[in-house]
């Protein structure tokens, strides 16, 4: 059975896979990412983990390619790096070239959230799906936000390589200002980072909350903590993951109402507060979108808890012709 | 050469041509619809203007079959009405079979925002569009507002046949309320009849205005009176027209961020006034999409004047496997 090596290549880890044709995880190893020691350092470290995988499982089969998730805008023809908020400095680097010229292997490269989507297609939420009905919207809600869209089974990515960029559907006309030149994106209302700018407002109006409390007594302010204090009943934590549900509900109502499609899948670390921002994004879909209050249309958190992006990796090269 | 009858059927007018594969319009006919007279009473005229194009033109070549755009949202699967603002009472009317029945030829049917879609792709704006950027979204300014996904060459249903209602597109969370139950759809914001109700807070705001003196001397109260209005210098009838465009260009921002298509493109009859709403809804797109700001993605008024819709209807019919 053939296999592939998947590569999900992160602003702060890197993590490799060997996954065979059945989606089996033969292994898989995590290195950090030492941005500071440059972009030839990380695609060496990037090589030496998947060679070493390659020569590990050369007797489990035939070996069907690389295929490598990395965040950022891709240029699908020449394999470079059109920019990458969390690759500074890679702009314009030819990732593809650079890895295949190490390996002597064939490598597909994609958007991190249009693999994320494959993977998730291919192994998670989007298992499955019907022929007629074979597609599926990804948001990833992490640091950023991030899409992808699965459209009859295939990734879909615009003419330029360019579609997906779904953090930066606008939900908030004069929201917070974005990496993007906008304001009140998606991902500036219901990221990660978005859920720390605003529970640092509730501190600033409940210094003495549950909130505060759990910062000062030694906790860092991440979307986890606020999530933590959410379910333990704060009611200013409760209040911004029901915001963030509400302007997801927003956006998604705007995809479905276009795309009408079978499914919508939430990814990304803020997704684990899943039951924390469900019931606001469930009615906004429900009050802003007739097709999604007909009840055949699945809003669900992603199945694969981080490995999308991973798996989907290997797919992409497994699915290259 | 094959020929197709194509037929556009609104809420107040049907029209009817006879349409060769290479385009060109061998005749056409407009009739009255009198709704009041009842859904069979409609589509026996339909039928009778459809069988005289097909008799005179016997000699002209193959009939190809019969392409039919409705208003409102059509079950594919059984070619009923699921629900049609503009033609109230088809809900559930077998409207491509009670055709096919009359006629004894196969009858394609769609949405007619996706036929409309379909006829810009064929001869409109989307004429000489490449393979790999062979796609184009379609958003129509009329009574109400309507939209069509054309990918990769082909309408873009979705799995229920209800992709392509941009309409319902959130575009202020609390605005005028709309027929879909929601609020500040695009509809609401950014249709005729949007205009015309913005129109009044005009002339309510301002009574001896250029625009009400236009109406009190005798005009009807119509986006093309306020258009008129608007190119005389009336500043009210601007303003108007640049907040169709500010929302305009908000949703189209949200479309070219997640779809990345080559062509949008804007008909229906609010399209007319494109000098005066194209600057505010460029402003919002180039400040609200940098995939847009890239200078790549074409943003268009229809070429085929009203005429899209009749031209698709055909192109369906001879499209038809």
């Amino acid at each position: 059975m053939r296999y592939a090596i998947g590569v999900d290549l992160g602003g702060t880890s890197l993590r490799v896979a060997a996954v065979r044709e059945d989606g089996h995880v033969l292994e898989r190893a995590t290195a950090q990412v030492k941005l500071l020691a440059g972009r030839d350092a990380v695609i060496e470290e990037l090589c030496r983990e998947a060679r070493a995988l390659i020569e590990r499982h050369a007797a489990d089969g035939e070996l069907g390619g690389i295929g490598v998730g990395v965040p950022g805008i891709i240029y699908l023809d020449t394999g470079r790096l059109r920019k990458s908020p969390n690759l500074p400095g890679w702009e314009d680097y030819p990732v593809r070239d650079e890895i295949e010229r190490r390996l002597g292997t064939p490598v597909a490269l994609d958007n991190d959230a249009n693999v994320a989507a494959l993977g998730e297609h291919w192994l998670g939420a989007g298992r499955g799906l019907l022929p007629g009905a074979d597609s599926l919207c990804l948001i990833t809600l992490g640091t950023g936000v991030g899409g992808g869209l699965i459209l009859d089974g295939k990734i879909w990515h615009g003419f330029l390589g360019m579609a997906g960029e779904l953090g930066h559907i606008n939900v908030l006309e004069d929201g917070a200002a974005c990496g993007c030149g906008s304001r009140g994106c998606l991902e500036t209302e219901a990221s990660a980072t978005a859920v720390v700018r605003m529970a640092m407002d509730v501190i600033g109006r409940d210094p003495a909350g549950a909130l505060a409390r759990a910062v000062h007594s030694g906790g860092q302010l991440t979307a986890e903590l606020v999530y933590r204090c959410a379910q333990a009943g704060d009611e200013g934590s409760r209040q911004v993951y029901a915001r963030v549900g509400h302007y997801l509900g927003l956006a998604l109502a705007g995809l479905v109402n276009g795309l009408n499609l079978p499914l919508y899948v939430i990814g990304g670390g803020v997704a684990a507060a899943w039951d924390a921002f469900a019931p606001a994004m469930l009615e906004q879909l429900t009050g802003r979108s007739y097709i999604f209050a007909e009840g055949r249309t699945q809003v669900v958190p992603s199945g694969l808890h981080g490995d999308a992006g991973l798996l989907g990796a290997a797919r992409l090269a497994l699915a290259k012709p």
